[in-house]
């Protein structure tokens, strides 16, 4: 113990779903344990992670009070254990996420391994998938795109940060059937690279720089085509969908902050609009939304949804090109990842879906 | 309106004290609004700031996201108010401070008008005294040093930021007698130079920079020297004091980061002192402090107290020297102003202290 | 005097053209008076800039070591001055230009004054033109596109730096006919914003950030849009060309560091392409060039040309979506305008383009 | 090959020192390279460094264009080599020093081996020395203080970067005989860390973090201590000094930025002085230093000195405590090693002290 504080009491209800998040030592990890510790109405009751063991969460990140301490994940000696949070590398989730589904414990899976419909595709952008009979139990957790199938989903896979600011974005153009062609530029701040220790992350290297990254091949561009193209066309958005016809233009940035996104996107529509119908659009798709603020005057900046679970939308019309250009800005590592890991579960467990996120 | 957003509900207990800020167009009285709407037991009713009358907070500060607008302070019409936080510069906030008395109304200033004990102080380092028949009714409001007092107070003296860290890293030394001459070398996020617009603050000249400024002379050194003389001599505390005996050496420095900031304290001692006496003699002052963090095996980093309300202190004997190094870390916009306001009020009205502020 | 320095002789040939920098109180005015009083074959007599009348340049910007103080411009009183750096706002150039050109003095003029060829695109992009009588003399001053025009021009319009970062970019692509449709995402430092005090550039605000800016009509568009058609058909470059068939999708952005630009261009292309051909294009427009700097295997930082006149291009063809990426990293402030004309100013002169800059 | 560049010529005078940099892969072995690359009056014929092996240095460090390969050091090997630069870690650095010295090539060593002239200091902070016997030979390679026996030095100490920016402080005053104790609060920029990849060096953990470290203990202590000591009492400063009489509390800080340092002094003085009488003695040891620049007005900030070998001093006494606080800012990758380390080459061969650094 390098600390003497006084333990934050973690406020709990009775009956408190009990959960853990395997995974915790990365930073969407550790962020996820941090929400649900203190969490009114989930258990945080173990945190996993192999290289930290015996080590308290509050050490390795000072910043996350989480007084407990790092374990091996032992899934067969879980008991009593209602849901997970499951912060792996891709591939390597799968088996886990397996694992906890036998012993019918919920998961929120932060990795890409459940987040595609196609096995196609996923197997073409990440190589052969570990368990692809589970794909299809899974739901695509952007809760704003699929609130109503996460309320009943015993797995959610919970989006990449790119599609999540991309996706909430360009939603109501896909939806109404706007979008010919995008180019998506996105930007981050380091926290996106993870807890990597090497050039990229480096201040004297990172700290003055601006680094376009994965040219040409993104792993993430696969998760937003498929997305668009179900909204476009509704009917096949749980089938193993045919080749998408809508190809995107994803590019990812490093900039230098720490937590932080934008998605930039530029539209070529299927018709002529002009800003007056996308604010039309755009006010029915969120108006009712909790974590979705319509910007009406300009654009965001990312500084505006720091550390929490908001996204952050504006949209235009550019009567120059013809094209439509919307932002979406998130925190990457809150809505981005683990704040919206917190969202999917409180609807999951039927809770209100802003409880602990405000 | 700039922004279509569901105006998240303010937490309200019946009967919360109603609260106003005043001056809430700068960093420390818009982040004392932040915190007071989402306190579950104050209500925040207006806010003030004459250069933003009619805009709304969130519109100002997007980060706060508080949908009232900015009024013009009018205390003659102020009715039902219980608690006002002041959020004006030296010398403007007294005045308000009084009016503010007159009504009944329970004030914690954020200025340094009522800070000092002594009259002859405040003239040296301020200039004339606009109210100085309220200054023996003031209590200094660094929570761990005057709770009770504060518990009792109608008008709480918010400390300077500087003063919180570098008194909660010296009090247990100078409590024990133990401080015969003490430099205090501090270092500061950009936010403490304010809502100011200049070469001070641009990214371009303050972010790959380190500023020392104010040499010799900086106006939070009356203050750190009082309390440090009253904690060596508690009998003297309340009373007009002579010339104190102890003087600090006290010198700032801004640093390119946003909020933050870190006291480093030399300490030559009256008598040699070791690591371990340290341990006692600090564990002592703080195992039970609800928001500061002792740390045992070494110095702590501001990124660590980042939007909280904790001060982390560790110190440390220097066997070479034969010193004491000690170090308070706070971040200067929350324990080192509105966050510790807070902490304050929740006193002055019979809350929990942490309540709000976890 | 502030500052106790051996002044730096100012290296100089004899016959040095004597040179001024008008506006120099902005960065790029500063900038430019800082390489030319280090040039060794230029002679800086005078820097003028009326809100520093009296100061010297090394005191207002203590990292250039000019100590010149800084006039009021009078051009009626300028005797034996060559050439004349002008860095004024557009609409306050024009006339100071035409009133230095009177004189025989050659002009690189940094503004956006004489960049368009077409008045009416001028007029629609930025009001009415005060000297439209000069626009066809003057020469667009990106070097690598117009190396021997400028050798010989009066006049040379520096260009924007988005314009030099977008079109190093791209030219080859314009020139072999291959941009059917672009869209460019620009992202810059916050010296992008000038010694302009205000919210965009204040740490706090801008230091964690990402921040889109004058969505769907940033005025380097028509710059860009122009040059590109003119290299896509050379023909009509010098005529008031008919409305361009291009149209160029720009957006800028802010991002959190002082200097360093990075254009990334996303092209819709005429035909299919390979990055094999790209290759050999990019090498024929760019293996000889002294400043620009080709990469093969992946993107650059701006970083790499943080402080120099050098330009890094990166292309490659995206074999998912079809389209070609391409994307160039400059300084803003060097490459981007103030050692841009510089390297103009070396040509103009017959010296070595790269004197004084590597 | 990742970048199609033209090979800027190094410019090199006929009869140049043939050299080489010996650890060339970190920071400041690196930025040698760079700086003696572009030396019109050295030739750099090789680098070293075992962990990058057969790349070149551009590819290594994009911002310093320097084309040559690493090679793996063998200095039996060694042919026609005048001079040699030593970037390794204490303990590693002296044998190849003490080789390289036996085959005649003049050596800067930028390690601690050589720099303390107390062979039981040394040995009480870094244990064993490797080659004690070449310890006499050293001259200290603060260049200010010990220009002349620089001059005729086969081998040169370089100094540490704390040491440089704090004597440079406090020189003058300690000669004058006034210092009876000092306490030095240093703050440096991540680059100080060093090319080392973790928590300490990770955008996201050092980026909006203030971090002291080495708490009482660090290794610059006793060669800041030797120095002083020396100056107070000339006549023991070249032999093996009884044990100092001053001892300094030194204490350093990271603070996010990438290059810069600032050493803020605090002295307690051996008899009342006042600022007059301090502009005095300063303007007497540095009115003739081409790299020292005095402030007389106030305080330097590091940007100041960015990417120089400038080092800026100021110094003011305080009435209220009677202290003398003093300030030396500098780049601690150039004056603090590596340009430093230049200007102690053209003392050795006989150039201008000034040469390549202006």
């Amino acid at each position: 113990m390098s600390c003497v504080a006084r333990v934050p009491v973690q406020p709990m209800a009775t009956n408190a779903p009990r959960t853990i998040v395997a995974g915790a030592t990365g930073f969407t990890g550790a962020l996820a344990a941090h929400l649900l510790w203190r969490h009114p109405d989930f258990e945080l009751v173990a945190i996993t992670g192999r290289s930290e063991v015996g080590r308290e969460l509050r050490d390795v990140y000072p910043r996350y009070r989480v007084p407990l301490s790092f374990q091996e994940l032992d899934v067969e000696s879980l008991d009593g254990i209602d849901a997970a949070v499951v912060a792996y590398p891709h591939a390597a989730a799968a088996p886990t996420v397996a694992a906890l589904r036998e012993r019918g414990i919920r998961v929120v899976d932060l990795s890409a391994d459940f987040r595609l419909s196609s096995l196609a595709s996923y197997e073409r952008w990440y190589g052969e998938h570990p368990r692809p009979e589970l794909m299809h139990e899974a739901v695509y957790g952007l809760t704003e795109l699929h609130r109503e199938r996460i309320a009943g989903a015993a797995l959610v896979a919970n989006p990449g940060c790119y599609p999540t600011a991309s996706l909430l974005a360009l939603a109501p153009l896909a939806r109404a059937g706007l979008i010919a062609d995008v180019v998506i530029d996105a930007k981050q701040g380091i926290s996106g690279a993870g807890r990597v220790f090497d050039e990229t992350t480096h201040l004297s290297m990172a700290g003055e720089n601006i680094v376009p990254y994965k040219v040409a091949g993104h792993r993430h561009t696969p998760e937003i085509e498929e997305q668009l193209n179900a909204l476009a066309s509704p009917s096949c958005a749980e089938a193993d969908a045919p080749a998408p016809e809508l190809k995107v233009q994803f590019q990812a940035h490093l900039v230098p902050l720490d937590q932080g996104e934008m998605a930039s996107c530029y539209v070529t529509t299927t018709r002529p609009v002009v800003t007056e119908e996308l604010r039309v659009i755009y006010l029915e798709a969120y108006h009712d939304e909790p974590f979705v603020e319509l910007l009406l005057d300009g654009p965001p900046g990312v500084l505006e949804v720091r550390e929490t679970n908001y996204c952050r939308v504006f949209a235009a019309a550019d009567e120059h090109t013809g094209k439509v250009i919307a932002f979406g800005a998130i925190d990457n590592l809150w809505k981005g990842t683990s704040s919206q890991a917190v969202q999917n579960l409180n609807l999951m467990f039927g809770y209100p879906e802003t409880r602990g996120l405000l």
